[in-house]
């Protein structure tokens, strides 16, 4: 049995079937929805939680389905008036039987890819960016867009190797900032920090080399330049070409006995260092 | 069957039973050994993997038997002799049934848990410490505690709420340094935090209150001093008490339309701009 609600401006449908095929967006997410990237993906973006919903509807990811508890919709009525996408209203149970595990958070947007941004287009207006080169791990990737966007980073710039923002627990982990800190394959890698160099940008890679500058001094040299900073993965950190091909090494001063921080929290330091020198 | 093998002074010994009783301290390691911290737990503490066994064979956690395979055994042996606890070498079949899951490291070590120390023990030789209220996240824990073993933080001390810092995940993501860098719970909280101030502690409370001082003028009027730097759980923040027990409040400058940071990665911008200006 389901019936069609409609409340006020919010387009709420109330759905007690698990099976409905309405919910499709939303069924089995852990094993169907593990990879949108591939091609056996949906290719949908899956938005969880009030605050990242919120985020969702702010981005220029469009909601086009949401699942949630009557809670929930409460929390969200005022930002899903006008959106023109449903809001299947179901029990907590029924949600955790379509999702196939319970979930806290009470509800989910379905969102499909939006049309790739280009490294031109997303470096536009930022004053500092961050590019990453075989980060290839959901959590930190999400972490990474986390402090980006509380840090003062206005755009992520992806080299080879790099995992997919848009996978649901890079959403989740980025608090939702993935879906709004713009972000943008390079074609050509690393040839395409050229360009980067060419619109002004200096190129800090950060390296646990103890031969390096340590990231103030670094970051205290490109003060009223455009930053772009280069974080490589944890253990082999950036491929020695993709150094060569920047301007200066950064290294965090790290107390002895110890090997190199979380690529996300490397990054976060570096993303602090620039915020707080920026101009 | 199982056969003992003296190898050097390693006291390496072969088993091929996954039901052998001496391997217990690592059986179902999912499940059994979930909160070592509790009466139902074994007290036991766990290192995964050659790195971070090797930093338990540093610390005062004294492995009293390790489970892993030929090629681990091989990569640790130097470090092993004269141990004086059995490594028993097996099949990475072996090890998986006997662990419960597939670990990719290829070696635990088990170790009972060393007496705690208090307060007064862990700060003693600190010019910097951490103090943490209601961090019950193990992953953030353990993050907290690599970060602090990086950037020059002495001690952690434990105010009320906080997860176990020996729990398996928790040594695992902080690489081992859980068993490394002295931690002590505090007895009376936040009452424990005069203890801090009467042995010279400057107490920096970090909060996302806009009206705070920036973390680099808290921190910069701190120099010269030691210094305890206070952070609470991801949300609620610190107590309104803990707060007021405090000597200045200090925030991140943090971009319009964000939220706080995650708060393990809260604490090591704290702990590097302390470090960047520590005498």
């Amino acid at each position: 049995m389901s019936s069609a609600v409609e409340t006020g401006p919010v387009d709420v449908v109330d759905i007690d079937d698990p099976a409905d095929a309405r919910l499709d967006d939303f069924r089995d997410l852990n094993s169907v929805d593990r990879r949108p990237d591939l091609p056996t993906g949906k290719g949908l973006v899956i938005a969880e939680g009030v605050l990242v919903v919120q985020r969702m509807l702010a981005s220029r990811f469009r909601p086009r389905a949401l699942l949630g508890t009557d809670r929930r919709l409460g929390e969200l009525r005022a930002d899903l008036e006008g959106l023109g996408a449903p809001y299947y209203r179901v029990s907590a149970e029924v949600m955790a039987d379509v999702v196939g595990f319970h979930l806290n958070r009470g509800v989910l947007a379905s969102a499909s890819r939006a049309a790739e941004l280009t490294v031109p287009q997303v470096i536009e207006n930022a004053a500092t960016i961050a590019v990453l080169e075989g980060v290839n791990d959901h959590e930190n990737l999400g972490s990474i867009f986390r402090n980006a966007a509380g840090l003062g980073v206005g755009a992520v710039v992806f080299g080879s190797g790099c995992a997919d923002p848009l996978y649901r627990r890079a959403v989740r982990v980025s608090m939702g900032h993935a879906l709004l800190v713009p972000f943008a394959r390079a074609t050509q890698w690393p040839q395409e920090l050229n360009l980067l160099r060419n619109n002004g940008f200096q190129l800090v890679a950060m390296t646990p080399d103890p031969g390096a500058h340590t990231l103030a001094q670094a970051i205290g040299e490109s003060a009223g330049r455009r930053v772009a900073i280069l974080v490589g993965a944890e253990g082999p950190g950036l491929a020695e070409h993709t150094m060569r091909a920047c301007d200066v090494r950064a290294r965090i001063p790290m107390s002895r006995g110890t090997d190199s921080l979380n690529v996300a929290t490397a990054a976060a330091l570096a993303f602090y260092e620039r915020d707080r020198l920026a101009p």
